[in-house]
């Protein structure tokens, strides 16, 4: 899929069809992190691809933001708590979230979760931080439509306040 | 161009050619960031564009980390400083990170600059903070290689530690 179109066409999964992600659509997820952009070239990420449908489960239980029954959840942990560290997380999750459109799958970033035993489950070490799950799968049905603002609220030319010209 | 491909062949720019950012691909830019995902569809982000190059000089001479002349800087400003907004953010910077690849341009997030001097210069408001700065133009020469932790440093399988069996 082209990148424009991913970028339109992402949206929010929060129901999934019973059908495992396979191995390859794994791998590719991971690339996808793995060659986002990060400060310094840090590369201050690990992550934790949970397939096994009890711990899947298990971590539903501590997280009220993971909406239905994703097959696929990668966990998101960190060495360092920085402003920097935390764009470099949402740049590696929003690679996994449109490489997510060109696999046919679909995803939801959630940051409303418990840490503490979502940590313990997935035997994450203290000294990590958990701040961000992605919820994977094969959508099930469509989407709900979220609005979003207009073009001309969130963006100016030139200065805070400049006229959009474009 | 393909989600994977520009996912892969994205690299940080950082020497660009003089070449002006035409509003076709600036409203492109911009629409990427606008429908990155946000918690709770809160979208807490505003985005000042700056071609004009006497400005873009001005706002150099505050930000060490901004190398070369770009012809394009996007300022991603929020009123909000918790962690969940500065994921929000770095999700709507890797849309326009993305793009730029898409429609020939080069990008590098930076984070390392004098924030009360530049919103001086754009006339941002007190109250909004500026984390990023994203750098754009159309790139000059090779960006330098820059090398990644291999897949298995990184990622782990159904635990941390956990083989990756995939």
């Amino acid at each position: 899929m082209e990148v424009y179109e991913a970028i339109l066409k992402r949206r929010s999964i929060r129901s999934f069809e019973n059908r495992a992600v396979p191995d390859e659509s794994l791998r590719k997820l991971l690339e996808a992190a793995r060659w986002a952009p990060t400060g310094g070239n840090r590369q201050p990420w690990e992550f934790v691809a949970v397939r096994n449908p009890k711990k899947i489960r298990g971590i539903k239980m501590f997280s009220e933001g993971l909406s239905g029954y994703p097959t696929l959840i990668i966990a998101i942990c960190t060495p360092d708590r920085s402003p920097i560290t935390l764009l470099d997380i949402g740049m590696a999750a929003e690679n996994i979230m449109l490489e997510c459109l060109d696999l046919g799958l679909g995803s939801c970033a959630i940051a409303s979760f418990n840490a503490e035993p979502v940590k313990r489950l997935l035997d994450i070490p203290e000294e990590l931080s958990l701040f961000l799950l992605l919820s994977i799968g094969y959508p099930e049905g469509e989407p709900r439509h979220r609005p979003k603002k207009a073009l001309e609220e969130i963006a100016h030319c030139e200065r805070y306040g400049g006229e959009l010209k474009i």
